[in-house]
């Protein structure tokens, strides 16, 4: 019987998204799940099948943000735990001996593939693409010379890294149509305490607004800014149930301890119709949040003190 | 020896001052102490000498709003712990026997004649002013058939009510130029526990802006509207220390132990380089103040919850 | 017949408002017409019996500020074409030989004595109070040696100056109880063409808030924040038919013909129930109004055209 | 020689743009320039190869928003010129006399697979995916009874409706892993005239924040508020050129004739470092949009009216 955590991940093999696990896990006895989607990820989180999933979440190539997004935030609740930024690059690899120009047949997994489609036009024009049930299965298939599904292909593309535990030569890297095109991945388990606070922290939430009109999100942005608490990501989205009503999905920059963060919430709450915590937990980029004079929690401190002080006449 | 509470007001004797003190403290055992001026009523009390002082603080026909303003905001804490409003009118009073045709001199304490000129203009055409140290003094001489300051009278303006206690005739009553006015005065006292919140309380508060761009009321303002706590007077006053810089004189709806006012406070107070609290007490209309969705004391402690909830993983 | 401007002012003489008119048609030929109270001498304008009032509208000593304010925004349309800023204090002036500490009476306006009283009760310890009709009048009955309305009195309060002419000493200068007070006056005649910008100017406004709702308040300043207009003046005022509901008494920091007033003006009158134009006219304070990037007239052609082009397509 | 608009779509046939072009584009003889991926159909308008192209803005099934985006908003000016919205969601189509049970193999092209997983897992399971290069041509091999690529398939997924042309039967309609799951589509040419308004338009924006401070999106959506207009969708994008920056995609409901739009974008072109017109265009929602009260063209009019009479003094 194990007793390893069970990660969840969009598989089969080779997918961005188990890359991005098995960093999160790094130094760590798990158990890989992999899993079709994204919402068969999280749903075996929410009925105990897995301990944690991890998903795409933002600029992703497997599938996506809306679907991540949205599924977090509906049904029973999930709480994001941590996350890890990967770029979405790969190499073109291929046995010794091929040369760029020999190539007719290049094998991936079709999303992998949809990444580097300007690219190839320009670079290998005339090439053909062969699906691979995954990047990983394709690169091993051409190590050992076989077909990929039937169809032999000369080269494949992998993660960076695989060539050289597959004995593949690496004939170009960094190969991506968008440079610096990164996914945001995040590591989700069901509700439980919140990690420590490291100084740089994100907030994930979900909130709807009370109503259309032209003020009502500038509003509920007033219950940041007030507070002094910046955002690093807003995205509104139709909401499927009201048509001509919006939710947001929101990154806070901060921590749901920092008091600044938690007043920010406790606005939201009691305002919006909706507000679903998402979770908060250290930034990839582990940049100190700037914190402006007077939103730290000290200043907090010392103005509740101030204001007990004068309800008892002590001042 | 004596143990009363000592009540400094803007005296002498007959003023509206005196007169909303003793309305303040029906019932109660008092020492009254006239003093010259606001300042002096104030100073009494900061130094100890009296236990409270009586002061006009909005539309006032006695010295004034400013004074009264600058002077409890400045100097050692003070608070206001209660006010009344009183209608700025009088009466037009003379012995029995005399007819308004007949009036040739009026006597009355300046400011009382400075309320009804316009009044005096049409009705009283030509009749001539007779300054007297107060308006119960000119009805008192009247009534005993004495010259005010050496000069005799046939009328004199008195509060409502004195005429009878004076066995006087009213000739005219409610005169005053401009309708509905009224003064508003607050009883000031040392800090001290601030009176029990009754539902309709107004919050005093002098405020300095962080800096005079064209945002920064704004931004101040933005802390009791995400709180939704309406303000019922809000006075931009020149800093005579800092050219080009104001203070913000507010009443803010509500008390200060309401969750509301409290946040909204202590969100000033962390972002503002001065915050002077001024007290809160039952406004003089006891109308209920009208408390918006999501910002009564059950909601903040619905929201304080669920976010400790979400901390801790209980949810 | 007289042609010359007709300018009706709060008299008598001696007021600090006939020196605010005098200083305003420096060098100019007008006829001074004395008039009982502030309403009086903006009826007159409104009726054509004079051309301009001078009335004091800010930190008040005569009168005041609200009634000014009132009377200014209710009625056929008024507007500022000007305004002076005069210290509020005197000079205590006597004949020669006269010291302080023979003086057992001073006579003054009583306006004046309110500015002086803690002055006097310090300085001047039992002195009497002789109430004059002016204290230009005072001024000249003590250099004539006569009495003043029958009484005798050995000092006056003047406004700086005047002793000169008078032949009489100034025992002391700078009188008055509140350091670097002052009183804003202006100018007001019918609508008119608005006087040229000058660079430092002010707009004066009454708004009606659309509603008491706690944010009603801040939409209103986001009209003018949006724009880059700065405030030098806001004070809330009850309105009288509508318990509950409050008017705005505003000065904006530029000129109506800018475009940044402009269009905050055209947003007001969008949204606001009612909004009184009461002028745009050069600030005593001659400090050139800040202007933030991309709130200069430049900026708005440059953005105007920018969208023009846009609709055409010729971008 | 071919006179026909040229249309840049992502092709192969028989992807969803295909079938958004041809519904933008019905009734009119076009020719159709199947490209490669977004930035390549939107360059080939930019270079003039191409007149017009059709691209997914939004929710989108075959890559994405986020590319549309940014290649949108840098390089040379493109505009939005109109949307449709197509829903995603598939036929389950086979040759007369299959049924569910005895499919082993469904063909369709990956991205396609990619937005029915789930129902696949449920509805079919064990049944292998074999990839096409478009759904049409998936559907047509097996409505001639054809391998796609070598493989047989017993189904495949078909773009509703394309089932009765080819003389297949409906196993499955509506089949969609996401309910109501939609993408928008945009065709997209070079700057030219705006469409004319028809009161449900949309404005599309890209802008950059001034400053990353906590109130600097809630000042530039002010620009919207102050006028009254909705936003319909936001989306911050971190700047890849300067860290801790970010910009906004905007949809502002409305069009850029509309005044209250009009002054929006020019608040936003003072105040912000870069703001990008996407386009004016009607909404495929038809939907009239709501116009708060003040903020249609009319109060504009007459708004500026009295601030041009009161410049004049004509009032």
């Amino acid at each position: 019987m194990s007793a390893l955590p069970r990660y969840a991940y969009l598989g089969p093999e080779g997918t961005f998204t188990e890359m991005a696990t098995r960093q999160m896990v790094l130094g760590q006895d798990v158990e890989m799940v992999p899993v079709v989607d994204v919402p068969t990820a999280l749903g075996a989180v929410r009925a105990g099948d897995a301990d944690y999933a991890v998903v795409a979440i933002e600029n992703t190539v497997e599938g996506g943000v809306t679907a991540t997004l949205d599924t977090l935030a509906e049904g029973s609740p999930l709480v994001i735990l941590g996350e890890v930024v990967l770029p979405v690059e790969f190499d073109l690899v291929a046995p010794a001996g091929v040369e760029i120009a020999n190539i007719q047949r290049v094998s991936a997994h079709p999303h992998a593939w949809n990444q580097v489609r300007r690219w190839a036009n320009e670079k290998l024009p005339g090439v053909t693409f062969v699906p691979a049930s995954s990047n990983a299965a394709a690169a091993l298939a051409i190590s050992q010379g076989k077909d990929v599904d039937g169809i032999p292909a000369e080269a494949a593309l992998a993660p960076p890294g695989l060539a050289a535990w597959l004995g593949l030569e690496v004939l170009a890297d960094h190969v991506a149509d968008v440079a610096h095109a990164a996914t945001r991945f995040v590591r989700v388990g069901r509700p439980q305490a919140v990690p420590a606070p490291t100084g740089h922290d994100k907030t994930t939430l979900s909130v709807h607004l009370p109503t259309d009109r032209a003020g009502a999100l500038l509003e509920m942005l007033e219950q940041f800014a007030v507070r002094g608490v910046n955002l690093s990501r807003i995205e509104s989205r139709p909401r499927s149930d009201r048509p001509g009503e919006y939710s947001f999905s929101i990154d806070a920059m901060g921590h749901i301890a920092d008091r600044r963060v938690a007043e920010a919430l406790i606005g939201l709450k009691r305002t919006c119709p909706l507000v679903v915590f998402l979770g908060s937990y250290p930034a990839a980029d582990a940049t100190p949040t700037p914190v402006a004079q007077g939103t730290d929690d000290g200043a907090f401190v010392v103005a509740e003190d101030w204001v007990r002080g004068l309800i008892c006449g002590s001042d």
